[in-house]
């Protein structure tokens, strides 16, 4: 009993403030917490039997809880609690005598009667224009191995929605194993990586020479891909120049010179579907989505697998002229950064906020070789919750 | 200019009517046509000059559309139309003096004037509870090769959440190789193929013996996989017999009985965790999530994945209550459906709608061994239209 107990997950959590004192309320419903620092915490009972450790509740080996929500007593009363000698939160239920063991640290930061957020990886999205003259660059030579760089590099993409590697070499393959560092790739139909160059029959405009406006890839898709991965192999060919457009800014450019049109391109829903002779995929969408709190989910903008409009028809004309103005801020330099491929170069792009397009290219004049792939937000923000843990536990050890 | 023109996309078009004339109103904005169902559609000038077949439209390669919106004439005009003697709608614009000609059949099949959804599979969720007594079953011997038993099959899995085949051997890999039949997996950080049997070291309680509750999977990403497919290599184990219970009728149930339950179901967000050494996937999310209209859009019942909820503090007591009704109703007969695996049975479950669970399982009766994969739903919604298409041109070839 002298030692802290373990907590439900296998992060680890410093003790910031000791437990002075603990006391009950609404008839042991409630438990209240005064710490060193001057917090006062209050924590239900129900939601302490729920997430706690003891052997009958999770299964130690796999962190997962064991008791369902329906073998819990439905009115649990905390009858004791006191700090121990290791300073961990102990409680005595009605019903059931047995004796609960808290980490202090883990309960500080999982404090929701504060509005505590545990271990959140805090990135804030800054939103850019072309004052950004390109996008945030980190040295790729060691990113298969090295967490620091990993992580930097990561930082800044979840923060500008892109950022650059160089040097990582001109192997093909590699940008799967840069990808696969933050976790498994999103096949799609094209592949598990694409080839970005001329192609013979091309089943995309992405496979030939041509321009491609600043847009959002497979948005045909109910989940559009929310992370892509770009690697230059060859870049002999003259244009071809990257175009990116951040659609966080894009949005707010639009919101604050045509109200109406903001207002159509987040609520008119267009259909993207692709055009292939072995999928049919579709998906009706705005081309900006908020959420209740009127804040910017994801763009979708997709010049060339824009389906045929299905909506009311006295809003056709104005859906369209409200179309025009989103491309035309897409066309505008003074939100677009610019800039050209070179061998070695890795470029991620937040698919669902960022927008990418390029010049088109001559091909006789030499070839251009990117390699692509996809994987999700959700690999990005596991990957930097888990390289801050193995900070916090090297940290730790370290003391 | 006896043939009809090509479509913006590979797929074909009946003829169900012809056109009888065409007028145009609004000084050439708008433009009417008569068929000889006695139907009447509208359709806008800058709609039609958008969806245009013309080579200076769209790659015929790709199907994909090349001129940018903002490239389109901000006002255009029919300035002259009339049906040739293909039976397609030729018009001349101004500004632009080009003939662009659209195919009839086409055209009644996107008549947005009168809400036409074109080539829409069609199908329509039919919700359960404990007297649909097995899963809608189909022989699987050549569901491998054999596009007639796939379509089957799938049209049952839409529409039920939930399909089986039987008799698709027991060779391992299997269930990649039909999930592989509608398009790309999902694959997750479990791998490509996860193996449902006992293992040491469990990263899951999927991978013990234990009981498992109805649940969904991966609720832990924002976007939890659409499709699960589990095929039974060996089950000589007592015990273990499948529990499946469908969202859609679980949801009714609940707001029939329990209205401020299902409220509250429908609105707290629950965080999601896994609990693992090297990710950490988290994603908070109402246990019912309904679209604007009050639809059910998906469920994610977690019973060990839950993590430590944070939300307003005088709301966790009523959150509780409100979660034990839903695993109440999870855990009700009447609406289970139980049946047990055979090898060479695979069952494809809807992962967004269809909770899956089983009886603890005794391994020291014998083997129990399911592989199981993921995919997307829009996999399945692609194949289901490409499969009807292929029969719509095999019809209309065989005329």
């Amino acid at each position: 009993m002298t030692r802290l107990p373990p907590t439900p997950d296998f992060d680890t959590y410093a003790v910031p403030a000791d437990i002075r004192s603990v006391t009950t309320e609404k008839d042991g419903r409630v438990l209240r917490l005064a710490w060193s620092d001057g917090r006062s915490s209050r924590f239900h009972a129900i939601w302490l039997r729920d997430n706690s450790c003891d052997p009958g509740n999770l299964n130690l080996e796999t962190r997962e809880t064991t008791v369902n929500v329906t073998a819990l007593p439905t009115d649990p009363r905390v009858v004791e609690a006191h700090i121990d000698a290791a300073g961990a939160l102990a409680v005595r239920w009605s019903p059931g005598a047995s004796l609960h063991r808290f980490h202090p640290g883990w309960l500080y930061a999982h404090d929701y009667s504060n509005g505590a957020q545990p271990h959140d990886p805090g990135v804030v999205p800054v939103a850019w224009d072309a004052t950004l003259a390109e996008p945030p660059t980190f040295d790729g030579a060691d990113i298969l191995t090295d967490d620091t760089a990993l992580e930097a590099w990561l930082k800044a993409f979840a923060t500008y929605g892109i950022a650059r590697l160089t040097g990582v070499g001109v192997e093909p393959g590699t940008v799967a194993r840069v990808a696969a560092r933050l976790g498994p790739m999103r096949v799609t139909n094209f592949g598990r990586i694409f080839e970005v160059r001329v192609q013979a029959g091309p089943g995309s405009n992405a496979y030939t020479a041509l321009a491609l406006p600043p847009h959002t890839d497979l948005s045909t898709r109910k989940y559009q891909p929310g992370l892509q991965f770009l690697h230059c192999l060859v870049n002999d060919s003259a244009g071809g120049e990257a175009i990116m457009v951040d659609g966080l800014a894009l949005a707010r450019f639009v919101a604050a010179r045509d109200p109406e049109a903001y207002a159509l391109l987040t609520t008119v829903r267009w259909q993207s579907s692709n055009r292939a002779l072995d999928t049919d995929y579709r998906w009706d969408h705005p081309v900006i989505r908020l959420d209740d709190a009127g804040e910017v989910v994801e763009l979708r903008v997709v010049p060339f697998l824009r389906a045929p409009l299905a909506t009311d028809f006295d809003q056709v004309e104005r859906a369209y002229a409200s179309l025009r103005v989103a491309y035309e801020a897409a066309a505008n330099p003074a939100l677009q950064m610019r800039f050209s491929y070179r061998p070695g170069d890795l470029v991620a792009i937040d698919n669902r906020r960022v927008l990418h397009g390029r010049e088109a290219h001559d091909p006789d004049s030499g070839e251009r070789w990117l390699q692509g792939c996809y994987s999700e937000r959700e690999e990005l923000l596991s990957r930097l919750r888990i390289l801050a843990r193995q900070r916090r536990g090297t940290e730790r050890a370290g003391r």
